[in-house]
């Protein structure tokens, strides 16, 4: 299974006016920050859930059942957001162990929230169950070609609003963002994905052969800490040959309070992960190599920083 | 007393490449947010600092001695910023009773920070005399046309950014900001001031004919807390024909909080101010008027957000 830059292309036209262009700051002649932290609902997530919704409503697959998936985080809120605005019921699957916060959350987005199970595993198979049995679309995090090819709009935004750049710095979990932004470059700049030491997924299954399963933790589990990369997102790391380099937990608390002393980017710690990849030197670009940082969401607690 | 627009001109041309030229965020067809909190120091003042300091340099002015100002907010952070940039000391006169994190922040800047006096009339005086002794720079937090040049330069971006607009919401303190905006657009758009119900320092001035002492306070007294309009602004407000809406306590709150939620920018009261000028009605745009807020500052505990 793959995602071509086509699907992009036509995902860009079909959530043109639903997402937010995001900005960038030139940082430096040969660094730039893409500002996806303002995205609807604080990340990126919205691009890829209103292509999969969007898309399915085409195809007449899209009902009043609506759609369920399970995420307490990022995709959840996406969903949640992206459900609303097209006028469909959500119904969203988080373990017993979720946060009450994130919970309250998405029931201000109008999502059904359903507790069950102690991990994120069994929610994901109550998710697909319900699916199943209702006719409600399932919406996967990361994992399927629509979310991927919506990720992927936000390369297709650099393109555009750079005059070019050689690499861009990917932060990494399931892998959709990174998917979606190489097949939108295919190779116009180099990608590099960026993980947490405690969160390795694709450098777990770079060395696997195979996407496996990963034990995942830290400070930026919240939004990183998808236990395997999708399918899909292996796929694209062998068709585009992007790897990723790791990061220590101190050096991702660091780089995301250096966000906020130097820039004011109240960012969360999965959204600092790209950017220490240079403060720590892990990823050290050439002299004039022209650098882009995605900073990739901010639903954080803005009490932490600092 | 008065500034010209080509003294903006040549102020961008003077500071290119010392302060960001900061990203705008397309909201939707009708608005925009110019994004200066990601400015230097937290906010535009870089912008006014630089041309001071830059101009001065050209004529010889500025010496061994360095600079000398009055403020222990974004305008000291500013000074303190531009001069160790260009490599000369500044010293930075502040009461008694500015809070200690504050002098801190200044000293991570290298400034030697006096403490003087209990209010800022006093720093300012002291300020004044250490200039006239020593023959340091003095720095004006908003009423030196250099300094009014200098932040029209942000005016200048958003004419280059946009394609065009038909107005510009500003948040208003002792005005320096305003004044240099509306210089730079010379009636290319509409200028709204924006001012707190407990700091209507250009409101007061409109009212009396000229610029009077006001009694300031509220959430937005530590940016937007100048005790009265500058004779720059006051000038360039008759000139340009703006006044100025005022805001309550709690719409800035909650305009404030508002960024937050929606779109991830955390940012000090004083910048909020001009975004509530929109969220209360105070100012209402017509149906298809073209509206950019100016979001100017971020130095601000993010502890207090939402």
């Amino acid at each position: 299974m793959t995602v071509s830059r086509d699907e992009v292309l036509a995902a860009a036209r079909r959530i043109d006016g639903r997402v937010r262009r995001t900005p960038v700051l030139q940082v430096s002649p040969t660094l730039a920050f893409k500002l996806e932290l303002v995205q609807h609902v604080g990340s990126f997530k919205p691009r890829g859930a209103f292509n999969r919704l969007l898309s399915a409503k085409e195809q007449g697959a899209l009902t009043g059942q609506g759609i369920v998936t399970a995420s307490g985080g990022n995709a959840g809120l996406a969903a949640a957001y992206a459900a609303r605005e097209l006028g469909v019921p959500a119904r969203i699957f988080v373990p017993r162990t979720a946060p009450a916060p994130k919970v309250a959350r998405l029931r201000t987005l109008d999502a059904d929230v359903v507790q069950v199970g102690n991990e994120y595993a069994e929610a994901h198979e109550a998710a697909v169950a319900a699916s199943e049995e209702s006719g409600a679309l399932l919406l996967h995090a990361y994992d399927q070609p629509e979310v991927v090819a919506g990720q992927g709009t936000l390369g297709l935004e650099l393109l555009e609003q750079l005059g070019g750049f050689d690499t861009v710095l990917v932060a990494v979990g399931g892998g959709g963002l990174i998917a979606g932004v190489a097949t939108a470059l295919e190779e116009r700049a180099r990608v590099i994905g960026v993980e947490p030491e405690l969160a390795p997924t694709l450098h777990r299954a770079l060395e696997a052969g195979e996407p496996v399963d990963v034990q995942v933790g830290g400070v930026a589990a919240d939004s990183l800490g998808a236990r395997r990369l999708g399918a899909l997102a292996f796929d694209a790391a062998r068709r585009y040959d992007f790897g990723s380099v790791l990061i220590a937990e101190d050096a991702i608390v660091a780089a995301r309070n250096e966000l906020w002393q130097d820039y004011r980017l109240a960012v969360e710690h999965g959204a600092a992960v790209a950017y220490a990849a240079l403060t720590t030197g892990a990823y050290e670009p050439a002299a004039d190599e022209r650098v882009v940082v995605i900073v990739c969401g901010a639903n954080t607690d803005p009490a932490t920083l600092g």
